[in-house]
């Protein structure tokens, strides 16, 4: 897609915040009071500050789950930014009507490499703050752009047209052979285990026959539509509500009880 | 009460938000991006994300517990959901000129059975999301439901008058004998032991005259007026900001010290 | 500073928060409620709640720390408070163009006895709210006065101006013999060990010429400009985002692997 095509969704005003610096050190404040000062009526949301230091993959795969539940023209900042202060560049985006700002370090790879998204490489020091850190662009670069381009800065205005390439984050699915093969990617908070398996895909590759899920030393043969379904303690299959298919125990702890870690394969076959 | 007896507060633009989701996952920054296509103005306050996983007697008690310090008219979303997906009804209500949206498990027995309480059943697919998951319901009926009301929808539009019940996780200090009798029921980050002892209750059943707090192994005849009057380490009883009995160590942790479980009974006996 | 010389920001409209409640109780939820009653246009941003219970120098060290990015005029509001239900006086300050409002024991130790600060003694107990309980001064006193403060009271409003001291909560660093002597007084989420050497005061003492930085059994004699320019591993000190000198392992936790407790000195010698 070149630059003069595209039409660009009015920004929201709304700025969601995705970081790896929790919230115990006022980071995150300091950030806030940094776009307020520049664009005093932005609505500031926390998706979540609580990635694990430097995972450039768990960002990536929320940023991309929950993005598209805030209206067009959202402004989505992530800071996972273990390259702070070297040459790695910063980005602004817009892909499917919402925009982005990240280092360029793979928290974008969703929509890295794809025609249907523009970006810059922010160089026009004039929307960061007058002093630059050489650790923290959360707040000296990334939050003040975020807040410029929320009110109402043109994406162009930032810096100079890119294009930008995968860092090998975002791990899809494929199929090989008679499989259907993707693996565990996130681990939530009830413990469940959240596979880059998309709904689509899966229906795609089983239509409307029998089927097995493998996971490690896990065999399991339907979905439970939701976990109030299940028997208390029970091993399950769902799809979850990023519409990707995990594992989880009801009323239980998957991860802990089951003691499969990110990364492990979880491979669909056709039949029983 | 009936409906058309009823003057209901005008919305007050506040949306509360409290929760078993936890903060790390990015679950509440999407009820807030439903929110806010709704309804752009919405001010949203988190009351908590961090209710221990499908605790639904800890979520109803701090919702009991803080909802009054919000402006009338305040809309107050609560999910803690472990029947998600399942026939379970969800519930729209008013009472003591708030609103609260929730599922029917027990969240809202503080006001269940009251007279003053009038209720809605969520029906009308119209204030949902065009999509609903089978997992997420905060998201796709709770938070819209929620901003549809805190921006001037009537409750009565939103679904079926409907009576709901208690289930059982509100519980009440009663008289028994001679004995006052609750029970410990929350514990806060700070370790003190809360009971369900209201300060209300517990004077008028003491009076003027002399006590004994009785809580396992632990007797103490005196409230004190403030941790800062007691020594370091020093248990004491006294009335927290909640004016409920508490336990607590004065710059420790009763919780910890103590080793008493939630549920322990709390007894209090005339005399000395 | 007399009063009448003294030429006020504006309020911003902002209002910090930072204080030892955590996020699991609901307490800030109740603090975000009244202000709102007071102010409904607030805009609220949570600093920290994450201060370890009672631990003022942390919160005075945050707070010094994080105010200065946010618009002049803006309220922050600082709460670790064991002494809450005693004496201990409240204040509200005015100082470096932005608003404090704290319990007198350290918090604001940074502009205490500072002739450019200028404060009250919270006395008008029309800006509090109705009841005041014994143990919780956050929700009933200072997220009131803070709430009319950012909406437009003068700050000689809220009480008898007062002069106020230090607690000896805020450490400076100081030159002793040819020594230039801080100490570690924070660790942040990523294990960096956070001195309270400014790099002002690094510059001027150590100039252009070589120096020698220890801390218990460490010995660096090079600033490194970001965690990325180190090995993975590698134990470095930098000028961090607080722009004070700290100790870091790259991609890794400096304050699990050197064990080194807050407190613990850190010593600059010139030469090598």
């Amino acid at each position: 897609m070149r630059w003069h095509d595209q039409h660009f969704a009015p920004p929201s005003g709304i700025i969601t915040l995705l970081t790896d610096f929790g919230n115990a050190d006022g980071f995150v404040g300091a950030m806030k009071g940094v776009i307020l000062g520049i664009y005093p009526t932005a609505r500031i949301v926390d998706l979540t500050h609580e990635i694990a230091p430097r995972n450039i993959a768990a960002g990536a795969f929320l940023l991309q789950a929950h993005f598209k539940y805030f209206p067009r023209g959202t402004v989505h900042v992530a800071v996972v930014d273990p390259g702070v202060g070297t040459p790695r560049k910063a980005l602004a985006g817009y892909w499917r009507e919402h925009y982005y700002v990240a280092p360029d370090n793979g928290l974008l790879d969703f929509c890295a490499e794809d025609e249907t998204c523009v970006a810059v490489k922010l160089t026009r020091l004039e929307f960061w703050r007058q002093e630059v850190s050489h650790t923290f662009h959360g707040r000296d670069i990334f939050a003040p752009v975020a807040a410029h381009l929320a009110a109402g800065v043109a994406l162009l205005q930032l810096g100079e047209p890119i294009s930008f390439n995968k860092h090998g984050h975002a791990k899809p699915c494929y199929v090989k052979g008679d499989a259907l093969i993707g693996e565990i990617v996130y681990a939530d908070r009830f413990g469940n285990l959240i596979s880059n398996l998309a709904q689509i895909d899966f229906k795609n590759f089983v239509g409307n026959g029998s089927f097995v899920i493998q996971c490690e030393h896990v065999r399991i043969n339907a979905i439970t539509p939701a976990y109030g379904y299940a028997r208390p303690g029970e091993l399950i299959a769902l799809i979850n509500s990023f519409d990707c298919l995990e594992l989880g125990v009801a009323q239980g702890n998957a991860q802990t009880s089951l003691a499969i870690p990110l990364g492990t394969p979880m491979i669909i076959k056709r039949g029983s």
